[in-house]
């Protein structure tokens, strides 16, 4: 499987589109909010001298659907508010929304773009009078960020949420996780070792090539999805993994799907601790590290700080079909379509089950990094 | 009609698709090379003492399928070629490929991109033995360039053929074009004059646009569709238009289309004279003219210099599937999809006979233009 041609967000409008299931990531970025505030205004605040007429941002892993906007108009709504604070002339925006290819940027484009367009305009009417000149402009920017997308120094801002934990290939050497699909409690060591690896090489390509693409004190604040744990199969990270192992166990067994087929899949993602993401940025060396945190978020997302016995079947219902949104194009890549709805029907009993009898989360790492070198 | 929302080229690649159907288009961007060449070898010996490390290109009106790349990439190659012999170091290279939201930029970017990139490489490998490295970045951009598309001063370079005799909307004051869907040897002097007053207010905003995009010395080479005769209802540039309002007239008699229907029917173009389009350079005053020039070619396109007797039913074919491809998305909101099979099967018809008996060409107008306040 060649992740760059497989993996994205399921395209379109639908039942099981990304755009109508994206609620979990839209929270998570809600949530990062305040760290967002401190970097942009940290960037304004240095940039203060020779501000840029011109400010780009970019929105890397942007997928579709309302997210994909949701991010970018949190910063400008922001970076509105710095300036107007910090009495800056308005600057002109330059958005680069970035994803892989196969991203549906066409309901991108013709959706949602022209919707935010309207909201910003309104935003900009009702706290200005209309008296601001604004001026924002869009790019779609296909293609991988473990390699290099934009000019160099051509960047002030760079964000990315939800993105970075998926690795530009599934690491090599892991035969021996029969019956995983990613790094479970039952992997041997060397499996570990493995997507370990693979994410070391990925995350500081990546930091190579921002470190490039950014001008200097530039910031840039990414929110992978992570762990707390030093132990990379802790459940904390593996567990909403694990259960889709065991509806495809479950397939197995029922004659649905070939064992060696199952064996021979494994998930392109590494969930790091924060540990593991400061590591790297220290050894690169291109940024200063201004936060490092970790936050979660429970499952059932809309109820994150509540008792686990309010938890719905319909939040159940809800992260199936979130995790179905992100994950059909690798399962039907690697398994053809016609197991799909089996798969995510058995996948989404499971989650039920286990949402009404025990509390969990998805843990996120959160790094906000400003360009020294 | 809202032209920005309607109009585009058929995407995906199937028989109708613009992607398959292009070849007209093609081959006009064949033919301005050397007009393309002069600018870009000029933008290169005015920029030596400063030149930018990154040089930013936009295709204005890109389209989809093969088309929307091929400019690109001829202007690649020629940079690459000057660079060379004027032993610059390789700049970055940023393209912007822009065009209206509704243009399928999803095809573009996973099938035609990719392609692309192989090729480049491959061409740098055969050239320079893969000792130069050679980095381009590709983003996509939808919007009208009827307005701001890009950053102050951020371009070095913009191309766009085929596009510019789109109008931003249909003119108003077109009750009078009765029977007619564009400017007819028919059409009263008030419908002409309506369309050009369209096409200057256009066409400086663009100017005006471009202008505060384009750094001061950045080129322009725009191809449009046009006509040498002062008068804009000549049958050099509304003879195709003319037979497929005949084709719609037909339906209209067999009852197929409601009269009223057809007269509320006009198409959002304007060829204009080298004439007009020099008026409109000289009023707007960003740019002067390094090269005006018009060409033509035939309506059985891959057959320009031969006589008209060797025009096979095939070229009728092909004309008749490239106008499909280009104007069925504003045919099917006007008059709905269930028409569309018919109209174009009348077309074709009127087309194959038109090009049996008479020799028929569509009229290009050059223009190449340096940014010079």
């Amino acid at each position: 499987m060649e992740v760059k041609q497989v993996l994205h967000m399921n395209g379109g409008m639908g039942e099981t589109s990304y755009a109508n299931n994206s609620l979990l990531p839209r929270k998570v970025i809600s949530m990062t909010k305040p760290i967002t505030e401190a970097a942009v205004t940290a960037l304004f605040s240095t940039a203060a001298a020779t501000f840029p007429a011109s400010l780009a941002i970019a929105d890397l892993g942007c997928s579709t659907g309302p997210n994909a906007l949701f991010a970018t108009s949190e910063i400008i709504s922001i970076a509105i508010d710095v300036c107007n604070a910090m009495k800056h002339k308005l600057p002109e925006f330059q958005v680069f929304l970035n994803d892989l290819p196969g991203n549906d940027f066409n309901t991108l484009f013709s959706s949602f773009l022209p919707r935010f367009h309207g909201k910003l305009n309104e935003q900009m009417m009702s706290n200005y009078g209309g008296s601001a000149s604004f001026l924002c402009f869009f790019n779609g920017v296909p293609g991988s960020f473990y390699g290099r997308l934009f000019a160099r120094a051509s960047l002030h801002l760079i964000h990315s949420s939800y993105s970075l934990m998926w690795l530009s290939q599934v690491p090599r050497g892991l035969e021996g996780n029969k019956g995983n699909i990613y790094m479970a409690r039952s992997s041997p060591p060397k499996v570990l070792r493995a997507y370990y690896e693979q994410f070391q090489r990925d995350f500081s390509t990546f930091l190579e090539c921002r470190g490039q693409e950014l001008v200097v004190e530039g910031r840039m604040v990414l929110t992978l999805l992570g762990r707390r744990s030093d132990n990379p199969s802790s459940k904390e990270c593996g567990y909403i993994w694990e259960l889709l192992a065991i509806a495809l166990n479950h397939m197995v067994s029922e004659g649905l799907v070939e064992e060696q087929k199952l064996d021979s899949f494994n998930i392109p993602q590494y969930t790091p601790s924060p540990k593991e993401v400061r590591w790297e940025v220290q050894k690169q060396g291109s940024f200063s590290i201004d936060c490092l945190e970790v936050s979660e978020v429970n499952w059932s997302v809309l109820d994150t700080n509540s008792d686990s016995d309010v938890v719905s079947e319909d939040g159940g219902y809800n992260l199936a079909k979130c995790m179905r949104a992100v994950t059909e194009p690798l399962l039907i890549d690697h398994f053809g379509e016609e197991i799909i709805d089996e798969v995510f029907k058995k996948y989404e009993a499971l989650l039920v089950d286990r949402m009404s009898k025990e509390k969990n989360a998805f843990v996120n790492v959160i790094i906000s990094l400003k360009k020294i070198t």
